[in-house]
């Protein structure tokens, strides 16, 4: 076949400025029904969906045929005349010449209901399918939307790496690897090195993917994810949270305004969203948190990290993000500053930011300990190897300065903003406890 | 100390907009140097460096002290006026008032010439210097041109997963990581799922971190680097290359025109830079190159690979960037679509781009391979385990198209752009077949 040149290619996403024209369009069947006389084939190229109408009478005997003839999923080049819906701001192509390019054989995945294990177990084929295209178009808008924001904001982005010769926090659920003789582990976090690059760039952050080997079959886990993760000098946890509202009610006004038919596809009611970006978000204390809890009936561990029964209801409750503060510094991270509240509690100077509509925990972070003895000490009460965080103890060495710093996941604000169930449809090709494939 | 609020920050690279003004800087001290009763503080905040002048008889004697006092890598609170260069694009401070954040240590990295290996085993510190900023600037750039020009061309960003239970070319050079039991590899491309995603979103393209074991010791080797690569529907090879040729141009007009400062620190000569961006890119078969390079008086392989020396001999000899066109097949990959040439040599639809400057190899694409029959063939005589590319089959059974890509080195195009010799400049925190701590 003749491919058409770039500079005359149209796209299904640029018809409404073609209507009245004659196009070609190079794209894939995703589905067709015929009424009698008339076939409507169902057409996808990466960019949309449109359909193509096909009338026996007008075409020659040989495209009609072809249009019997073309499977689902067959790749093809259509030529016709653009029209718009006279009612709804729908266009379609009123088909004159059909080619077929390559004529599928019998499609795995048909219009019955299939279980999410065949569809995973054939992801390069349900990556095809309208949920996953416009679920993964999500995500590259979250991916975009965090870029520029942090672009403006005047932040370096500094890879930090996947080989990691210590563990940021604990190792049991480390993958590891041998390094040439020696072990490594997978990256769960670059936070420690962002705040090496602060010392150098002033604001950081770092977008890759991290590892987490934890047995766990739930919808909220995957093996591989990716992780943002910022650091700033010069910052306390209050800027730290302004600064998250910021992104979050960035990532969402774009989502809303740039996925339109993206979450018209997935059926997301966007109320509480727009909510979400009209409205300040909530600030409560961990221990105010457990205290309404409480009166709401939960019974509660002011101690402990908050449920994920508990983080629903928060998020329910208020319909807005809230960011819960000052958690018990036990149940928290060694790198993050500690006070003494006034019941004699320990508590991290650190925020929590759990969204509503069940999406919970989307963002973790806190102000950094910049104190030299501080850290040290608190490394050795938690017997970790002194040695291994030499270099991160240098931050507090050479110019120490107040910072903070936040982590976002990729897949849980995506699947906020998407409403999917499962966190695996956030991700192209999901790693889980069971081995994928591809 | 109490931190500026966010909205009155001032960064060193906005100075040009307070001259006269009276500012607060948070920043480190970079250095500093005495004239009698005249302190030169060299001052940095990650947005740039200025200059701190401080005269005895205009400021508090506790004032006077401090920048006595003050050391290397310290962390300050610069008060004073800014005033311009008379001649040159330069701003200075006028310092009043000065205090220590943090007093740092005595500072490892003096101005005596360190060699390379204390400057890696210090990493973290080292970050700090000027060179390292500007090409870890320069870094962050190439990945917003990257990121934008995909953008603009339509292309979705697809992760691809780092863990693939096959190895993408030959698995000599893999990571292995035992998941769940099962072995799993990191991965060195994730070109093989970017394939199976264009049958969804017809442009993708993935970046992330890529893996080889090679226990190379050379400048131009990392254990691990990033790598963009880019797939298309509905594209030759003749389109790849043209979308390379714009790519690459983009991404060095982008950083001559705002890393200007970065390559000024890093003394680059900008002249073959901005011939590239201005002229065609050469075009040339393999078989041409190595007539050429042979007439030149090389001694020369037609049937295989070029070497370093024959791409910096190109490089050097046009000053441009050239597409070295359809190698021996036997030499490429197996997904590389294939024809014969009139002397019977099997050859590969794919080129290698080679930079001037001795940046040689800089991206390396090809036509995909869209027949089944051929794929299926190719992998069968080449010994793969046809069972684990069933999946990859799969894109060229339903709804295959032409199809092609790419992929560029993040790490490779950035030190071509900085001039730095040593590819390991060119990542935060490199990996080489030394462990390396941090």
């Amino acid at each position: 076949m003749n491919l058409i040149p770039e500079d005359k290619k149209i796209f299904i996403k640029d018809l409404k400025d073609h209507v009245g024209e004659q196009v070609q369009l190079e794209c894939w069947m995703y589905n067709k029904r015929e009424s009698g006389k008339i076939s409507f084939l169902q057409l996808r190229d990466g960019s949309g969906f449109t359909q193509g109408v096909l009338e026996e009478k007008n075409v020659d005997a040989k495209v009609w045929k072809t249009s019997q003839d073309v499977t689902i999923e067959s790749s093809v080049l259509v030529s016709g005349e653009v029209s718009k819906h006279p009612k709804k701001d729908e266009y379609e192509i009123q088909i004159s010449d059909l080619e077929i390019i390559q004529l599928a054989e019998e499609y795995p995945i048909g219009k019955k209901d299939h279980g999410p294990e065949f569809l995973f177990e054939n992801r390069d084929l349900y990556l095809r399918s309208k949920t996953p295209w416009a679920v993964l178009r999500i995500r590259n808008q979250v991916f975009l939307s965090i870029t520029n924001f942090f672009y403006e904001e005047g932040f370096l982005r500094g890879d930090t790496p996947i080989l990691q010769p210590t563990s940021c926090e604990d190792t049991t659920e480390l993958f590891s690897v041998d390094y040439y003789g020696e072990p490594m582990y997978l990256s769960q976090s670059g936070q420690l090195y962002s705040e090496a690059a602060i010392m150098s760039f002033g604001k950081v952050y770092d977008f890759g993917p991290v590892f987490r080997a934890e047995k766990s079959k739930t919808r909220n886990h995957l093996s591989e994810f990716w992780m943002m993760d910022a650091e700033m000098a010069f910052y306390d946890q209050d800027m730290n949270e302004d600064l998250q509202e910021r992104l979050v009610k960035r990532i969402l006004k774009d989502a809303l305004e740039n996925c339109k038919l993206e979450l018209e596809i997935l059926e997301r009611d966007t109320t509480v969203m727009e909510q979400c970006v009209a409205k300040p978000f909530k600030r409560m204390k961990h221990f105010e948190a457990k205290k309404e809890l409480e009166e709401d009936g939960f019974s509660v561990d002011y101690n402990d990290d908050m449920t994920t029964e508990e983080e629903i209801a928060l998020g329910n409750k208020y319909g807005i993000p809230v960011f819960i503060e000052d958690y018990p510094f036990e149940v928290k991270s060694f790198y993050m500053k500690s006070y003494e509240d006034d019941k004699g509690v320990k508590r991290a100077r650190c925020a929590d930011l759990i969204a509503p509509e069940e999406a919970r925990e989307i963002i973790g972070g806190s102000q950094r300990e910049d104190d030299y003895d501080v850290l040290l000490k608190e490394l050795k009460e938690r017997d970790y190897p002194v040695s291994d965080y030499e270099w991160y103890l240098n931050i507090r060495k050479y110019g120490s300065v107040p910072h903070a710093g936040f982590g976002i996941g990729m897949e849980r604000m995506t699947r906020w903003i998407s409403g999917v169930h499962h966190i695996r449809e956030t991700i192209p090709f999901p790693r889980t406890t069971v081995l994928n494939r591809p």
